[in-house]
């Protein structure tokens, strides 16, 4: 993502001034995983906010243990806002019911394990499991990556609303490296693929020396909510992730079973939505 | 935790209605592990305001994301909330560092183990690593407990400043079960004892049948920065922990060493605050 801030969250730019948490949020909302630290100035330009309005808010939420203003002026996210975070049903119970069966996947593949979400138009990386056994990859919690350019990404774009693919094929399909799917009618036969299979994918698309196949998660309504993959290095283990497949989807199966088992939260708010809310 | 709401978020509940921040924060506080799902009434009782004025700050905080109505009119944190909240530098730094060697501490011991920090005068727990080959605990990431009967929390007071041991004793020592520690006399001996041996037991004094051990993780600044604990259970785990500190000490130690590379965060904002912000 090159914004500085979420996609779905410009609406709620615009808000700024307009309502009293649209004021507050357009100031969180300009921290991002590209911009994690700002100084004063940075956040008014950021957020178009007036430096003395941006003032007099950063000092509540500095107060309020939302944000942290480090010694050198420069101000972070919250040990609190962190907190009521983890308080989001969805990606905890999905963290807390995968989690047991992730750590299964790495013993037995030593290999990076990604469980992600769809959230807006991209995919929003909600845990990770890996290793000092394992390759490094850029991703991290809390992370996004494009749908078309990842394993998870082609399996929750599979899985979404027409509505979202045509959404997603209209907006162009940004190039990232040689072997990245441009054309709308590969993409489409790539997610059919997926849909057919259960299986998606993905070799060097967003990064060069990397790949990944991933798998989707049913919520009790058989709803896709999630997708797990299994993410590897193309040059140091040239041996093909093929092998690592008939894991992934006993790992995905299994969780899925879990989560028929209805967890709190998964049906209700735990469903992630398709859409930006 | 028998509140609502964090006791250090008493000040900003205070704050409701004086300041911007403070009202939407008042709202965002009453969410907590023990009360993580509410309907407009019980918010407007939880915080003490209008129910006009929760009606008007929750339509807006579902319109940005950070809460989530259900269809049963019950809410939620929202998604948004969860993602901001994952940019704060303190538990993603050392959740990041720590993981691998959770991961391997899990897989030679088999056994619940917890990484946590000092958040005002509690245990928060900001990772888990756990499988089904490990006994099933409370806790929970984000959850928290008391200081002075659980492992993590022995370490953590111990090395936390006079002033919050202090304020520790004067607030009473409660107890969990016939095994917790209630005489201020015996606690502050148990902390010399985590002190100079680098390790804390805790047996039965939270929960009957569970006991942890537990050792320091420290900061670049050679501050303590958190605590890792290895969980088990009493009856179903007879064999005793000991067994398991060297491990556990490795474990730190390696933690400590990485840290001390100097991440993004820690040694600033990284360094989780001793008394509540």
């Amino acid at each position: 993502m090159t914004e500085p801030v979420p996609i779905m969250s410009v609406s709620r730019e615009s808000q700024a001034g307009r309502t009293v948490a649209g004021r507050v949020f357009a100031l969180l909302n300009a921290f991002s995983q590209e911009r994690p630290a700002m100084r004063l100035i940075e956040l008014a330009a950021v957020t178009g906010m007036p430096v003395s309005t941006v003032h007099r808010i950063t000092a509540e939420l500095v107060e309020l243990g939302a944000l942290k203003k480090q010694r050198d002026g420069v101000y972070r996210i919250g040990l609190r806002l962190w907190e009521l975070g983890s308080l989001c049903p969805a990606p905890r119970t999905l963290r807390d019911v995968s989690l047991p069966f992730m750590q299964d996947l790495y013993e037995t593949t030593a290999e990076n394990v990604h469980l992600a979400v769809l959230e807006g138009d991209e995919v929003l990386y909600v845990e990770r499991v890996w290793g000092r056994r394992s390759v490094d990859v850029v991703s991290r919690v809390g992370g996004r990556s494009p749908l078309h350019a990842t394993g998870v990404g082609k399996i929750l774009l599979a899985h979404a609303s027409r509505e979202l693919q045509t959404a997603v094929l209209e907006a162009g399909l940004k190039r990232y490296t040689p072997h990245t799917i441009v054309l709308p009618g590969v993409l489409m036969k790539s997610l059919r693929e997926a849909r057919d299979t259960g299986i998606a994918r993905c070799t060097e698309e967003l990064s060069l020396g990397t790949a990944s196949v991933a798998a989707p998660i049913f919520g009790p309504d058989r709803r896709v909510v999630a997708a797990l993959s299994v993410v590897s290095h193309t040059v140091t283990r040239p041996r093909s992730l093929a092998a690592v497949e008939p894991a992934l989807r006993l790992a995905t199966l299994s969780i899925s079973r879990e989560l028929a088992k209805g967890y709190d939260g998964i049906g209700q708010a735990g469903v992630v939505p398709l859409r930006p809310q």
